[in-house]
């Protein structure tokens, strides 16, 4: 039989996520191209106790159907961590259950994006979201990223010339620069947005997870009802629970639930409990506090080793938090064969090339450093010093 | 702010389940409209010691990221089931894990239809379908369902006229009617696509419930390069783990795997390494013989008093397996007002309204009997009747 698709399928990038998966975990090969949190900093006893209550108190509820928001108690944790930690007045009723905060890039899409709709982003972008977006046929316009923000002018050129439906960002610790927005630049993106009828898509992934274990204030202080904010525990308790959240206006709220009742119904709600309860029991901001502490120290050695080892023309951001940096390579370098030369070498990188929705970023590259511990980045930064010495 | 819609926003049907929820969980409510399995029958002892043991040895790996098709284990044991209940030659490679077979119905959508695409279910089908279905803007014809399956010349003329996308049937145990089509229409179906461009989507999230404990040969046996099936653990593990599969020819598979990843990068990792290891270490086929044999005990007994109790001209099906039934009610009667009037008098039914996408229904309902047991039944009915007999 001849399978003819849907034209959507043609939309979406073909993914470099297989190759870097099987590359990641060939033996022998220091990976910095992943994006998963360090496996060490996850608290399997604490979730292997709060398994075990529920299981024990309420087993059976958690095991059936439940309802498309999620767990009651959950949106309520993530409510009052908002209005502690940031100050924003959320309420449970303002709260939704995704499947990771990968699940609201396709929704918050499916959502509001018609085939031919313009939507906005940082360039380079989040490559999960390029993806998610892409499968719903916009004109996706990318917004060059400063080391303060998106280009005001260039954003402000965007929303003038164009109805946006919505602009994506991750303000804090982006992926894949690790960049911060300062605040002047939130402040300055949320007034050129005001009275728009563009709406900020806040994807908050790394917010918790600051070396100096500050937070920064989000967009949405400064744009309450433009803005959609979506949130994960993938980082900062464990991804393999696929639990996040949306937290956005009630308008809004409702077309998402519509669509994710069609979408899957609910998300896992057995993991939803014993999240709750895990929460309910330990401390999640000291957990916090001394993963983002660790991955500091990461990130400081990794910026010194590349200010150390590597040749003359070749650049990388300084993160404030999150998991990766984005390296510019000297003059001439081609990321893809600094990928291929490298994994020869025994360590992999990720090629900046799909962050790039409109082309280029062939001489940049992201580099995790949530995984590797020091050994393993000093060896690692020493085989890629290699790599590029010997290709530039 | 004016918050704007994507255009598909207003394809989807207005929602019955938010208030059937509502309704089903009033006090002194007997209800007979919800689509959960019997709570009794969930094995929490069982997957609690499973949890226990995952956590204790392979905790931190089920806790982290994972890959969008699954768990292989997971994948084999269920490509297994195959082989060995149904004959088909199945392999992991041709199976993927979703949220619940309900997601499959989006992303199968969402790689099969674009706007203005032909599609085929059955009339009455399955809400939840026509709810993720028509997120795709598709033109859903609906083939009249007859007791031994879809209308055969119907059907013929459907394919025939239009260039139908897939048709979605749900061959055993029909959801809402409870029907099961019979081995004869099963070929002359598979008879009738083969050759032409047209996919059968076979949701079998039934199949392992007849009250004979005799499986049914799938569709799928007779058409397999055309056939896109789906099953899921929600019937007969536990729902609240939203664990289902795609079982599908490779092309189909690798667009699927695209539009999953894109969806939710993967399911639950940790419920798939809990829910194997359950798997693993007990008699699914003994639990299995043992819910559809308390399943088949409730629909006895539910048609009995339903042949009993009920006035003239309300006539029912008689399933062989599944959780539900379907009632014709009395000529002139409508499923709303004795929905309405049912709950006044503490017995919830689901109109069958919703199930049927161009319309009509009026006379049917739809009776769930997976969850009340037999005294909540007879009580159930006998309110029914009075409801029935007030209004005719």
């Amino acid at each position: 039989m001849k399978y003819r698709f849907a034209r959507r399928m043609s939309c979406i990038p073909p993914s470099f996520l297989g190759e870097l998966f099987r590359v990641s975990s060939q033996r022998g090969v220091i990976s910095f191209a992943g994006g998963l949190p360090g496996s060490a900093h996850i608290d399997v006893r604490g979730l292997a106790e709060a398994a075990r209550q529920v299981f024990e108190d309420e087993g059976r509820s958690s095991l059936q159907y439940s309802t498309t928001d999620g767990h009651l108690p959950l949106r309520e944790y993530i409510a009052a961590r908002y209005r502690q930690r940031l100050g924003l007045p959320a309420t449970a009723d303002e709260i939704q259950i995704v499947n990771g905060s990968q699940q609201c890039l396709d929704l918050v899409a499916k959502i509001l994006v018609n085939p031919g709709d313009h939507i906005g982003m940082e360039r380079p972008g989040y490559l999960g979201a390029i993806e998610a977006f892409s499968l719903y046929e916009p004109v996706i316009h990318a917004v060059p990223l400063t080391d303060s923000g998106p280009d005001l002018s260039s954003f402000a050129a965007l929303v003038r010339e164009h109805p946006v439906r919505f602009f994506y960002g991750i303000p804090n610790s982006q992926n894949p620069s690790g960049r911060t927005y300062s605040e002047e630049y939130r402040k300055a993106l949320a007034g050129i947005l005001d009275g728009t009828g563009t709406l900020f898509y806040e994807d908050d992934a790394f917010g918790e997870l600051f070396f100096d274990g500050r937070p920064r204030l989000p967009l949405k202080r400064f744009l309450p009802d433009q803005t959609v904010m979506s949130g994960s525990f993938s980082k900062i308790v464990a991804p393999g629970m696929r639990i996040g959240w949306i937290y956005a206006p009630q308008p809004v709220l409702a077309q998402f639930n519509c669509a994710k009742q069609a979408a899957d119904l609910h998300s896992n709600f057995l993991s939803q409990v014993i999240l709750h309860r895990y929460l309910a029991t330990h401390d999640l901001d000291s957990h916090v506090r001394n993963v983002s502490r660790i991955y500091g120290e990461h990130c400081r050695l990794m910026c010194e080793l590349l200010d150390d080892l590597m040749p003359e023309g070749m650049t990388h951001t300084t993160p404030e938090g999150g998991m990766f940096l984005m390296c510019t390579l000297p003059p001439g370098l081609s990321s893809m064969e600094v990928f291929r030369e490298g994994v020869r070498e025994g360590v992999a990188v990720l090629p900046g090339v799909p962050f790039f929705v409109d082309g280029g970023g062939e001489d940049t590259i992201r580099l995790n450093f949530s995984t590797a511990e020091g050994e393993a980045i000093r060896e690692g930064l020493d085989r890629l010093a290699r790599v590029i010495r010997k290709l530039a």
